[in-house]
């Protein structure tokens, strides 16, 4: 079998480090300070609805999501939160952004595996400040050779990049833990996907179905998986 | 004299639209709101230092701006400002946000001759999303070939930009309303730099004093000038 000279894309969050649970911590505490109000579950609910509709104008983030959060509040306490209250959430937002950046199982290992050989390219979406702090304190910045931070992960957004790197879909495989951002897109245009589900999923990025991609959809538990995956790909 | 082909970067904010105007008036009701705690000196000094201080953490743009504007509302107030007002301020955020993109004078002649003859390159600072959706309103996007958005200018981040395209220093001019962060890093890696200020200059962007870069340095009034600085620099 001939062999073939793959471009691999990383995504970051949850997928090279650990980040939902940190926004599951501070659901915790969100859910402490409104429980005189609300139950839980009604918290929760009516904070992603917040999250849902200011999400076209504040994008993906911690920022964002503090704002919404205070707004939350607000609605929930019909106006009886204190302000010290509303100054907690300011201090809990800005301990999810000083937050240490802890790697997954394995990635340290599987990019250095991985760089020697092939062009790996880091593809995150979110705020473009936090997603470099992270980049940086995780200290795998050095195995990237194109840092690629993105408002939104579609199919448009990817072609976009796939032009600027002179990256040919069919010998792209993406690296994800959002079948909806990171997989689908890159189906959609004709590249692989590998899927390593992260043990929590934001709501937002949920999709019903894993796709159907003869050969080209592949899902995984860890990293380390990867090897036999650009094995079925044919790579070098 | 030999004629050169020359990259021509733009800021955006302050210098192909309007931005500081429209935080001046959040200003306004910003100050009216704290009116009955503190005067206008101590509300602006206030808030000032503490955008300065979560500068690091928050990075550039309106969320930022707006979770500053309600820590600054809480300690002003010693706490006793009204979650209605905090609403307020969210308010205010959302409709900066939203704010319509109001163009320069000039801009779109200006980009217009010179998009045929040289490379242009918008390099902007601050919120990815916002910065998307500001240049998505202005229309203005077709004339640019490389769009950069930082969370930070910098001799580093010129640097990268210029190993990123391919440009020689020496053939690049940036235009922009802010000295320290669109003339100075350029002038100091050997590029030329058209400094053309906006009627209001955020504290966080001023310095003392014009830089001497002898035949490198322009100042305008208005981006119709530019013609005379492209041939100022021997462009064809």
């Amino acid at each position: 079998m001939a062999t073939r000279d793959l471009v691999v894309g990383f995504d970051a969050d949850d997928t090279l480090w650990h980040n939902e649970t940190i926004f599951e911590q501070t659901h915790e505490r969100y859910r402490a300070l409104l429980a005189h109000y609300h139950d839980a579950a009604t918290v929760d609910r009516t904070l992603f609805a917040t999250e849902m509709r200011n999400l076209d104008l504040y994008g993906y983030g911690v920022k964002g999501f503090t704002l919404s959060a205070i707004e939350t509040a607000i609605q929930l306490t019909a106006g009886k939160i204190r302000a010290k209250e509303i100054r907690e959430l300011i201090e809990l937002g800005r301990s999810m952004l000083a937050h240490p950046v802890e790697l997954l199982e394995g990635v340290e290992e599987a990019l250095g595996a991985l760089a020697g050989k092939h062009r790996l390219v880091l593809i995150t979406k979110g705020d473009l400040r936090d997603q470099e702090r992270k980049l940086a304190k995780s200290g795998l910045a050095p195995h990237f050779r194109h840092i690629e931070i993105l408002s939104e992960k579609s199919p448009d957004s990817y072609a976009a990049i796939f032009r600027r790197h002179g990256i040919a879909p069919a010998d792209f495989l993406m690296i994800g833990n959002s079948l909806k951002s990171d997989i689908l897109p890159v189906l959609a245009l004709g590249g692989a996907g590998a899927y390593v589900p992260y043990h929590i999923t934001w709501a937002a990025e949920r999709v019903a179905d894993l796709p159907v991609a003869d050969g080209r959809f592949f899902q995984l538990k860890t990293l380390r998986e990867l090897p036999a995956v650009l094995a079925a790909l044919g790579a070098r």
